[in-house]
C-alpha cells in the first residue's frame, strides 16, 4: 500500500539525522545565527544551486565539494545574518575553512561538508564567530530540528518545517525538511534555502533526479518579487536508515511524491510569508503547446505589478491578466482565450463578462486564491506558478535604508 | 549650421498641421476625450505599434490602414477613457466606423485616418459619442496644440508636449510632439501614446526608419512597471510644410536628432509621471559587448522591484543592483564589475567600499538620479533605461478596486 501522509517535525524527523540551532553572535540581535545538521554517518547528498551568474561564496564552495565527494555528505553548517556574497577571496576563504573546521569536528573531510549563508551581501562573514558556533552546534546536536528551522531564518516571520513518511511495498521511509523565505525586511536579504533529509536508501545520482523533479513545481515554481539571489540552495540529504531503498526502478515515484510534499509545504510557506504579503495566489496557466510555455506565462502573470497589486486591492482586473499573458512571448490567441478568478469566468472568446466582476472581487477577499488564463492555443499543457500581493508594507519594508 | 533647439508648443509647433481637444462624454467626469490631428494636406506617415500579442482594435486597424496607404495619413483621431481592447469583432466595428466618419469629413479615405485609444480595456467604445466628438473637433482645429494635449490624458499629472526646430544646411524644420503616459490611477489603464509631427519633407519610409532609431533610446528605453499595454502607439506625420527635404542621404541624421530629442522629452515626461513615482533614475549598462546585452542588463535592473524600492527608500542597496545583473541573462564578470550610484563608487573589482555608502545615501535624495553598472565583460557596449522609483502611493493608486 502507497501514500504519503504528514507526520510532525522537519529536518530531523527522517531517521539518522541530528541537528542544532545556536547563537554565535552573528546576528547583533543574539538570535539564533547557525545550524547545523549532522547524518549519523555519511549521507547521500543532492543540491540545487542559484542560477544567478553573482554566486555567494558558499554557493561555490558547496558545489565544488559536492562534485569532489560525488555526493557524499557528513555535515551541512548554515549561517544566517551574512551572506558571504561579494566578498572577494577573503569570503571563499571563510567559506572553505568554515568546512574544515566542522570537518575535523565531525570527523570527515572537508569536501564532505556542505556551507550556505544568508544575510547581507557584501559583509565580510567572521570565520572565529562561525567557528565558535559550529563547536556548541556540535554539542547541541539533537533529534529535535527546531531550533534548527529558526537558527536559519532572517525576518522570516516564523520557522519553517514540515515532514511526512511515505508508504511504499518495501517499507515506509521519511522525508523532511526546513525552509527560510525571502525576508528583506533588513534589506540585501533575499535568500531562499531549504533543507531536506530522508531516511530512505538512495544514490546520490537518483536523489539528484527526484530532488529536481521535486523542485520544478515546488522550489522553482513560487515568486515573491522576480529577483533570484546570489545564495538560494535547496540541499537534501538521504541517510538509507529507513532500509527502503530507492533506485530509478523501484520506488522512485514514491521518493518524487515524498519530497514533492515537503517541498511544496516549504514553498508555500515561503510564499505566504512574503515581505508584506497578505495573500497566497496560485497562477495557472493552461492551454499551452508546451510545459516551457505554460511556466513562461505563468511567471509574466505572477510577476506583474498590476496582477499583484490589483489582487492586493481585491480588483477583479482580468485585463491585466490579458496583457501580461500577452506579452509574455508565448503564443496567445485573444479570440479563445479564458480568464478564471475562482469559480468566476471574466473573459472568455474574445468577450468579456464584466457583469461578473462583483462575484469575482468577493472571491478576492479570500487570502488563499486561485487565478486560471487558457492560453487559447487549444494546447494539453499547463503550469502553476504560486505567488503573494504586492502591499504598501513590501515597499515600507524594502525601501528602508539599511546603514 | 546645424542644431536643434527647443521652441514653444507641441503636435502643432510644425506647420502644416491643426489640431484640437474636445469633450464627448466618454469620461463621465466631462474632461476633454476626444483629440485629432489633421494635417493641411495628406501628409507622411509613419507608427509604432505595441508588441503585446493581444492588441485592441484600434491598433490592428490603425496598422491596416498605415500599410493600405503607404503612409499617408489624413487625420488621426484619438480617444481616452475607453481602449476599445478586448471588445471583439464590436471593438473592430467600432474602431473602422471611427476612421470612416472622419474621412468622411475631412474628405479623403477611409484608410488615411488613423485612430487610436487609451482607457479602460474591456469596455465598449460609444460610436454615437465618438462621432459627435470628431464633429466637434473639426470645428475646433486650430495650430495651438495644447487642447489635443489635454484630451490624450487618463490620468497623467499633467500634459506632455515638446517641440523643436533643427536647422540644416537646406534650412530649418520643426519637430513636435504630444504623449500620454501609463497613469493607472484609474486603474486599467496602461497605454502611452504619442503623436509627433514635422514640416519635413520626407518619405514615409524614410520617416519610419528615423522614428525606429530615435525610438531605440527613448520610448523604447523607458520603463514604469515592466507591463507594456494593449494600446500603445507612436504616430509620425510629416508635412513637409519647411520645404526641407529630408532621404536617407540628406539631412537624415538632423531628422532623426529632431524626433530624438522631441521622443526623449516626452518619454521623460512619462516616467517622471509615472503612478506614485518621486524619481527619475537613469540606469545605465556599460562593459557590454553588445547593445542588446547592456540593455537587457539595463531593463533587468530598472524593472527590479528590489532596486525600485531602494531607490524610493533612498537606500544605497548596490548588492541588489549586482544581484539583477546577475540574473539579467548577459555575461557577467563580478570580479571586475563595477557599481556607481551617481558619483560614488561602491563595488569595483569584486570588493565593495561599503564606507561610500553613507555619500550615496545623500546623492539619493535627489529626484533625477544616475546609476551605472558595469558589467565588467570588457565590451565597448552600453545602454541607458530610464525608470521610476517604486511607492507605496503605485500600490495604491494599482489596487484600487475598479468596479
Amino acid at each position: 500500500m502507497s501514500g504519503v501522509a504528514d507526520i510532525p517535525g522537519g529536518v530531523t524527523a527522517a531517521r539518522g539525522f541530528r541537528a542544532a540551532g545556536v547563537s554565535a553572535g552573528i546576528k547583533a540581535s543574539g538570535a539564533l545565527d547557525i545550524a547545523l545538521i549532522v547524518p549519523d554517518a555519511p549521507a547521500a547528498g543532492a543540491a540545487l544551486f542559484t542560477t544567478n551568474q553573482v554566486q555567494a561564496a558558499p554557493v561555490t564552495v558547496s558545489r565544488r565539494h559536492l562534485e569532489r565527494s560525488e555526493g557524499r555528505v557528513a555535515a551541512v553548517i548554515v549561517n544566517s545574518g551574512c551572506a558571504n556574497a561579494c566578498t572577494g577571496q577573503n569570503g571563499q576563504l571563510v567559506a572553505e575553512r568554515t568546512a574544515h573546521y566542522v570537518a575535523e569536528r565531525v570527523g570527515c573531510q572537508p569536501h564532505e561538508v556542505l556551507v550556505a549563508s544568508t544575510g547581507v551581501i557584501g559583509v565580510d562573514l567572521a570565520l572565529a564567530k562561525v567557528q565558535a558556533g559550529a563547536d556548541r552546534a556540535m554539542q547541541a546536536l539533537s533529534t529535535d530540528g527546531a531550533a534548527a528551522a529558526r537558527a536559519i531564518m532572517t525576518t522570516d516571520r516564523g520557522p519553517k518545517e514540515h515532514a511526512v513518511e511515505v508508504r511504499t511495498p518495501d517499507g515506509a521511509f521519511r522525508v523532511g525538511g526546513i525552509a527560510k523565505g525571502a525576508g528583506m525586511i533588513e534589506p540585501m536579504m533575499a535568500t531562499m534555502l531549504a533543507f531536506v533529509t530522508s531516511d530512505a536508501q538512495v544514490d546520490p545520482a537518483v536523489l539528484h533526479h527526484a530532488l529536481e523533479d521535486a523542485a520544478a513545481t515546488t522550489f522553482n515554481a513560487i515568486t515573491v518579487d522576480g529577483d533570484s539571489s546570489t545564495n538560494d540552495t535547496v540541499v537534501a540529504l538521504a541517510s538509507g536508515a529507513s532500509g527502503v531503498h530507492v533506485s530509478k526502478d523501484r520506488n522512485y515515484g514514491d521518493l518524487v511524491s515524498g519530497l514533492r510534499v515537503v517541498c511544496h509545504s516549504l514553498a508555500m510557506q515561503i510564499v505566504r510569508g512574503g515581505e508584506g504579503a497578505t495573500k497566497l495566489v496560485a497562477i495557472r496557466v493552461s492551454g499551452a503547446s508546451t510545459t516551457d510555455a505554460a511556466r513562461q506565462a505563468a511567471r509574466t502573470i505572477a510577476n506583474s505589478l498590476l496582477v499583484k497589486t490589483a489582487v492586493h486591492g481585491g480588483d477583479p482586473n482580468w485585463g491585466r491578466l490579458v496583457a501580461a499573458a500577452g506579452r509574455s512571448g508565448v503564443p496567445f490567441d485573444l479570440s479563445r482565450a479564458l480568464v478564471r478568478i475562482g469559480p468566476v469566468i471574466l473573459f472568455r472568446n474574445g468577450q468579456p463578462h464584466d457583469g461578473e466582476a462583483p462575484r469575482a472581487a468577493d472571491y478576492l477577499q479570500g487570502n488563499e486564491l486561485e487565478i486560471e488564463v487558457n492560453l487559447g492555443t487549444g494546447g494539453p499543457a499547463s503550469f502553476t506558478v504560486w505567488t503573494c500581493d504586492l502591499s504598501a508594507e513590501y515597499v515600507r519594508i524594502n525601501g528602508e535604508y539599511r546603514t
